[in-house]
């Protein structure tokens, strides 16, 4: 059967369509999301409740000239459908395909490469801003979520957008819950508002805004206080933005395709910012996903029919840490949890289901997820904060101040530290070794196992000082490095040498990419190259015993799933010429090669592509030993000349 | 004459003096105040207006139990006189003396050690929540000015305060004006309701206020709605703060000791978070400074009877940025500026002077700043951003994600790179390399005088990258090194060798500490020692000049006024051992010593001091010259038997 999607090709093609129309082209996208996502995972959720708000837009504006500024960006997927993308959405999320977030390298119709939390109203303020002054009359879009709008960023652009005296359109996409549900006083409001109003309720305010709309266009001060006024009356007054004197809309049916090409057409024309409140069903359409949003937020591939599938097989490091720390408390009554809105993400379902008087979720506010557990560490509290590696970013100054410069002990349990797959560039946690190891009193650490994700944590919890914790979105390893990695607890800037081989080579691994090294191991002792393989544990403080070795003449190769830059291995570059220094500066020592993530960002494919793209493979580590190895046998030679 | 202050050496004697007595005390404080702060220079203005509301707090609250948390912290001084330090306030800001800023190393009445903005309210909730688990009685105070309220970890922090469910009291200390005029809607929300009240309104409110606070301090929902109603009636109603569902009490007036006691004693019994809104006046009682509260906001020592002196001599890298960005503004129309509430700090004003409409203050919104800024380049715009370095931290992941992520030719000026002298441990910007260079497409430069600020500025203008370049609190250059640097405008990754020895010793110096490189040099030419001096300029990406150097044997120190953490030095033993891998693992290569700011924190002195604390001296520099000298000619003797 011919589909309305097959002649959607591009925005303006939309224009062609009637509001019938556009309804069965929702329900045509929503299907097509449905059935891609099933095959190559993602969010579905989140777009099954944008397909109406998208197709308004882009029916309304023309984002070739105007433009629309997506927040965190996971919501785009019916944009992307509708801007030329379609036939490529089958390869959603791989190397070949599309990105699951916006892309401008994909496509004009995307401005920012995002994906992280607040950032569309703070980049729409000065994209406005710029247009303002250039005196050009695109229109500016921010779509924003509920859980995204309470992040500090969002607040902070909402605080200055008086500097805009001009059109600027936040649209509130109000689907009433965040990844898990949005936590603080804004949620409760925003609810508060959402019970009081019934289905008819939402239509008399569509008609409201509708009707005084004609009238606002007009540079006329006392037209805008008319309106306000009549407004007033018939919806809720939203005063939070009353306060910050922002211009606020709704809350309207964010699935009444119709309606909403009205309230865009008309809004388009303001000449001043406005928020207009959009009440979406996150899901809609898809009975499972309907039913659990939070299960289908973000989804492996999965059965339409039935329930989302789990990948049978080994746990994750999330799923392992998620149990030893459920353990470690049940030990330690002083042990607290707290996340910002990531409860299921970052494993703490179980200790909140377990601990519910121990856990906080302050919503997407890294920031002050932070603040919030230096003021528990203050008060006799040992904190475990859980945020991922990248989203850690937004605390970097919470953790240099309140927490490495006040030496609390709070432990950072890291997840999605290195390569993190299909979610690409802005995903990535690349850094955090770099900017956390700048801080004195912190100690950083990374478990290779199962049992070492344990005993990390039972390191930790008895730490009197910072300690961050970093693993990656990954199995655990194989029962054979499990056995080769247990047994031994965690002291402080001790390594573990896990091989010991003959030849002058030693590899120092940080983290889950020891199984890596060992399968290099493997695979040049076939060669007949003998490599030693250290378990490095230790980020912070670099093992001592690892620079004796190169002072011994060994030569070391250092491998973490981290950019080279600042990472594990510049550390041990940097703890060797310190040495150095203090002994002999000038005396013959084995070299250190550092391997790690580039100087360039890396898109979105499989884990074990990534791994292998950026050289730390089993593959990639052999080459470079061999590499090694030849120059080392080719020196003996020539000293022995 | 015997002073009242005499009697005051802890807070509890401020409870043997009558309320009239109290005032003269604060006269007595105010004084104190002024005399130091015109020896040791510091933060006035501020200062002069929070003698009463530290008087009053300490007064009611018991600071040995009770928790009072300060917001940016330099508005600790009365605190610091009534808290058993005033004997120790003359040697304010120095290292035998006591910080500017609040210290727990110093005194239990300080609780964290702050210098950034908005943490008061973030660490108060932490600290509330685990009162609230331990059960225990003691009062939480957050004192927070209303610049810093509108920073996004203030607001992230007020969005969970309905975790609390015990006594909280923020007191909004509303001086009227930030560091910088406060931008933004708050700001003008907050004169709003500042204009609409006389001061009779204020004692009315107070009143109000007061004779309701018996029945609320009962744990009864009505009673609450009741003063809730009453209270509304006759004072302005802070839609901001009810629609987040926060009790709101106020304005009252900040210099009337007798109110502020009654209503804090009232206020100390309730149940639930609150928020205290007074006004206080920024210089009062100095007339100078509260004519002119920005210029006495952080002030050198200065005359009590005559104007803030200026220090006669070289002028100082921000004011030589501060004219060389006015500079290229003219010649550039692209060029816009922006900072986030330090438009006088970061030499700004005077851009803003000249070019009213490309300028953008947001605040003390380091986050959004640079959110903007990506906008506006968006947009087509050259966004110069001017944070300092520490501030910079805050801004970290919207530096990643929204501008090195989609690579916009941004330019982030970085003032007080390095270590700050008298502000300490919170305020030295010893980490924007290490995080910076992480970034792909970031290009690092640190200009060594003033002709090179210009050209750093005119090399970043026409990138089409972003590029930072960071300065430090310091004075240019004196001619000889002024001439010695100039007439060779900046290459990519390009390095320039200002001394020419015939040893094989080379130092790399980053930036301004080039001075102490050179001066080291002539030092040691006197001993017959006579090294090359490099002009490093690029911290990312580094000049392959300087590891080809190293391959041809000869010894590399590098010198930065930043951590060697992660940092300049860092950076070039990561490029010399992946050249190493390319070229030869195994090869003599010569050696690489790295030096800059150790693994702990820096606290308050002067500058050179710290310079030479940290061993970037030209003593300490000269001194490890020396050290490898004696260690390459040990080795020659050696290879010569």
């Amino acid at each position: 059967m011919a589909k309305l999607l097959d002649q959607v090709n591009r925005p303006e093609d939309l224009r062609r369509l009637s509001v019938e129309q556009l309804k069965v082209l929702a329900e045509e996208i929503r299907e097509l999301i449905t059935q891609s996502v099933s095959r190559t995972g993602g969010h579905l959720a989140s777009n099954l409740g944008m397909v109406e708000l998208s197709i308004a837009l882009h029916y309304v504006f023309d984002f070739q000239t105007d433009r629309l500024l997506w927040d965190v960006g996971h919501q785009c997927y019916a944009h992307k459908i509708i801007t030329g993308r379609k036939d490529r959405f089958a390869k959603l999320r791989s190397r070949d395909g599309i990105s699951g977030f916006p892309n401008p390298a994909e496509s004009d119709y995307d401005v920012f490469t995002v994906g992280h939390a607040g950032t569309s109203i703070a980049t729409a303020l000065g994209m406005a801003l710029g247009a303002q002054s250039n005196n050009s009359s695109e229109k500016i879009v921010a779509v924003v979520g509920d859980a995204s709008i309470v992040n500090g960023l969002s607040f902070e652009a909402l605080n200055n957008l008086g500097l805009v005296k001009r059109q600027m359109l936040i649209v509130l996409n109000d689907n009433s819950m965040a990844i898990d549900v949005t936590q603080g006083a804004l949620a409760k409001f925003f609810s508060k508002v959402r019970l009081s109003h019934t289905y008819d309720d939402l239509r008399r305010t569509t008609n409201t805004i509708l009707e005084h709309l004609p009238v606002i266009g007009r540079p006329m001060e006392g037209a805008l206080e008319n309106f306000k006024k009549a407004v007033r009356m018939a919806i809720s007054p939203s005063r939070l933005f009353e306060s910050l004197n922002i211009p606020y809309f709704g809350p309207v049916d964010g699935h009444d395709i119709g309606s909403l090409i009205k309230l865009f057409k008309g809004m388009s024309n303001l000449e001043w910012p406005g928020i207009l409140h959009v009440y979406t069903r996150k899901g809609k359409g898809y009975t499972p996903a309907d039913d659990n949003p939070r299960k289908y937020h973000s989804t492996g591939p999965f059965e339409i029919n039935g329930a989302a599938s789990t990948k049978k097989g080994r746990r994750t490091y999330t799923e392992a840490f998620a149990e030893a720390l459920v353990e470690t408390a049940e030990a330690d009554s002083r042990i607290v949890a707290i996340t910002a809105a990531m409860s299921d993400g970052t494993g703490l379902a179980r200790f909140r289901e377990k601990f519910p008087d121990r856990f906080y979720d302050v919503g997407i506010a890294e920031s002050a997820a932070v603040d919030t557990a230096a003021g528990l560490a203050k008060q006799g509290f040992k904190p475990v904060v859980c945020i991922y590696s990248t989203f850690l970013q937004r605390s970097f100054d919470q953790i240099f101040q309140e927490v490495a410069l006040q030496n609390l002990p709070i432990v950072f349990c890291i997840d999605r530290g290195g390569l993190v797959g299909d979610d690409g560039a802005t995903h990535h946690g690349l850094m955090d070794i770099g900017f956390l190891r700048m801080l004195p009193n912190m100690v950083l650490i990374s478990p290779a196992s199962e049992y070492e994700i344990k005993e990390a944590l039972a390191f930790a919890a008895a730490s009197s000082s910072p300690v961050a914790i970093r693993y990656p979105r990954d199995t655990v390893p194989n029962g054979q490095i499990e056995a080769a990695t247990s047994g031994k607890p965690f002291e402080l800037a001790k390594s573990v040498t896990i091989r010991q081989g003959r030849d002058p080579v030693v590899i120092a691994a940080l983290g889950s990419i020891l199984s890596e090294a060992l399968l290099a191991a493997e695979q040049l002792a076939d060669k007949n190259i003998d490599i030693t393989v250290v378990n490095a544990r230790f980020a912070k403080p670099v093992d001592p015993a690892l620079i004796d070795m190169v002072r011994r003449g060994s030569h070391l190769i250092t491998v973490e799933d981290h950019g080279i830059a600042a990472g594990f291995g510049s550390a041990v570059l940097e703890a060797a010429a310190a040495t150095a220094l203090q002994q002999d500066p000038t005396a013959a020592r084995g070299s250190i090669i550092t391997l790690g993530g580039p100087d360039h960002f890396i898109d979105a494919d499989s884990r074990p592509a990534q791994l292998n793209e950026i050289g730390i493979s089993a593959e990639k580590i052999a080459a470079v030993v061999e590499k090694l190895t030849a120059a080392i046998n080719n020196q003996a030679l020539q000293n022995s000349r």
